[in-house]
């Protein structure tokens, strides 16, 4: 079972013009939002620490930080472009894998852009390889992978990313084989890191080291060539339970980033249902915290498992609330970066309505699934069945959603005019000469 | 049980004067060992390649290379020095848990004395205590997390050059718990990769990461605080059993640097009874290649697990085979560097002997033990029970032997006068003014 080489054969040889409409048009929907994000979240604390901590390392000036004024070099540009993309947990997501897909293998080619001239369109299509890339292993090894407590968005994103970077490289296979391999042997990330600022590192690093296999496999840096497969490889040794034919069935027929999908709130995506259900009460029914008494919601599983934090202390904690995510639904009618400050997460009044919020898990209700109950003082009970929460597959986000999306986190950084023009590249990439216009365009 | 924070605490309050001698002694001997490895194998061109590939994203010149003229950032000087030092297999080997722990972390030091000014004494002391952290982890996972697949020298060095860095940078407890944290998260590398540039790979890259974690953290970079015991840390998602005692218990008091053995020989370590055993019948007959009919070694289980190669291609792959191991250690008389070499892999008198090379795993051969028996032509049977392999603990290098090793190793590069003093310089670091001495002598 040639796995790897089965893999890397496809991403050297796919043809650009083999790749349907529609999905090409997912993936543009993909960069737009993530470029939105990396943008917005490229002037929190995490990216400060993380370049102060680089610069003094960092080589020459070769690629920029979206929505800042800096530029390093390539591989610690990546570094920084993954944080930034992914700090919000406001970026893209798999459902099948809950992989955060764009962010490893866009921060990557954004930088590589500057470097290696390229067009917009070859750019797409290599982000559409690095993203199918990752998803495929991710596919493979979910959840027993995830279960384990491996933060897969690092773990299959540095995949992706060599992927992507090779594909722009023009690596011939075997490069190609030696470039998933030294990915994968630097494939890591722990869930543990939830709510740390190690969490967006991970896409982070994700980026960067791809880059680095991709770099190293062109100079002919050996691996070997079975990571995926071999008994101490990838999918052995960081799964529990396997399923190559994921990775190798159906290659350049079915593209994974068309099932990819954005979040309309800053959080944990396993919290959507419970914000979309609470804020549609609070419309509907003009919801003021003085007239709740508590609000009872049943959820997935996984919903306790991945934001069960009762009395959050920072906003990256209360990204994995659902409680706080709960009470700021009905407080501000919305869940946005700015409800995950640290000033909101400490706010008397969003405490006070959290302490009221009590979730049950049920293994009946599905992923984007939930169940809200507002008990009102005055003795009614509001009910609220979400069957699919919005930015889910069956209710996506609309591009105009996108777009207001894309503004609210580019606009207070690079101002309205200069947000405008680079959504509108994003949008428009498959007729950019170069690709580095996006960069550029990034610039604060 | 808060077991990361009281390594953590361990390491920023150690005193420096709290290692006894006899320690230092054999942290010395370490230090020796591996500089002149790193400058015996600064010419591989795996660090060749390694630094085409990185050069140009490298930064300031801050930091030598080994054995070479090229200066670069320190953190990419750490991966190159990494390489280096591992590239040849020659280098230093802690029994309990088959980690090579001098590397991951003095490739990080070395490089970090020339850019923070540190006495000899100062960098001795941290590198003793990186190379505490790194085994004590590995004594708590091992055999667990090596049985997976793990590379537990790039797994569990990434925490010892992290605590090492974090000890000259003067991190307090919670930076230095978060230094943990963040090279934790990068915690990787695979079995799988054994025979190829990536082993040499990881620990260059565990010297890296770890640098970065403690840069990072000094910054006020955040991440869990429990990285090692944490239901979704270190210890539960990489190994299938754990002794968290063996990272807390009788810190300060025992010290897993004096348990650290150097090798006679360029390759896997588990092979050394066998070559030992055929160099001595060889010597004390004269035994020629002409003379044997066939040689049967009975060796433990995981002489074969690891280095059962029976028709290696390339030098890197023989340092994996017990065959070619001892048919050169009959046809040549030694097993340094030049035994594996691509020419003398590829040597048809060597193929000829190494085909008629036998081995039978015995359970009840213990890892430094091997019986060796050689089939004569004229009908008699030579046979040698090695109970401990020169090099092993009960056996270990001497003083000269270590001198002798890097004369080899060293003079071919630097020239005998720079060899001379360069290993001078390591055998008195803790008279030292300023450590980066060593980084100087050893620039070519």
């Amino acid at each position: 079972m040639d796995v790897t080489r089965t893999l890397a054969r496809y991403v050297v040889e796919a043809p650009v013009d083999s790749v349907p409409e529609i999905v090409r048009r997912e993936a543009v929907r993909s960069l737009v939002n993530w470029v939105g994000c990396a943008v917005g979240g490229s002037r929190h604390r995490s990216v400060d620490l993380a370049l102060a901590a680089v610069s003094p390392f960092a080589g020459s000036a070769q690629a920029g930080l979206l929505g800042r004024s800096e530029r390093l070099d390539l591989l610690n540009a990546a570094l920084l472009n993954g944080i930034a993309g992914h700090v919000f947990d406001f970026d893209d997501t798999h459902l099948k894998t809950i992989i955060h897909p764009a962010g490893p293998v866009a921060a990557a080619l954004i930088g590589l852009a500057e470097l290696r001239p390229v067009s917009g369109r070859e750019l797409l299509h290599a982000f559409i390889l690095g993203v199918e890339v990752e998803c495929r292993i991710g596919n493979a090894v979910y959840p027993a992978h995830y279960d384990i407590g491996w933060h897969i968005t690092g773990t299959a994103g540095v995949f992706g990313a060599a992927a992507a970077a090779g594909r722009l490289l023009g690596l011939d296979e075997q490069q190609m084989v030696w470039a998933l391999g030294i990915a994968g042997t630097q494939s890591s990330g722990f869930r543990e890191m939830f709510g740390t600022m190690c969490k967006s590192f991970h896409p982070g690093r994700a980026a960067q080291n791809g880059l680095l296999a991709a770099f190293l496999a062109e100079r002919g840096f050996t691996s070997s060539d079975r990571v995926l497969e071999a008994p101490r490889g990838f999918a052995h040794v960081m799964a529990t339970a396997r399923d190559f034919g994921a990775i190798t069935d159906g290659l350049g027929e079915s593209f994974e980033i068309a099932l990819n999908t954005y979040k309309p709130f800053a959080c944990g995506i396993v919290i959507h249902p419970s914000i979309d259900g609470c804020i549609q009460l609070r419309n509907e029914f003009g919801l003021k915290a003085s007239d709740i008494e508590r609000i009872e919601l049943t959820v997935a599983p996984l919903v306790l498992e991945l934001t069960g934090k009762k009395t959050p202390q920072v906003g990256l904690e209360g990204k994995f609330s659902v409680y706080h995510s709960a009470a700021v639904a009905i407080l501000h009618g919305r869940a946005g970066e700015e409800e995950y400050g640290d000033a909101v997460v400490r706010d008397p009044a969003v405490i006070a309505l959290r302490d009221r919020v009590v979730a049950t898990a049920s293994p009946a209700i599905a992923d984007d699934e939930c169940r809200v109950r507002i008990l009102l003082q005055d003795g009614r009970v509001l009910e609220r069945h979400v069957a699919h929460a919005i930015g889910s597959l069956e209710r996506p986000m609309s591009d105009a959603g996108l777009d207001a999306k894309f503004a609210g986190l580019a606009e207070p950084v690079l101002g309205p005019a200069a947000a405008e023009r680079l959504r509108s590249s994003c949008w428009q990439i498959e007729t950019l000469g170069d690709a580095a216009a996006i960069a550029r365009g990034a610039a604060a």
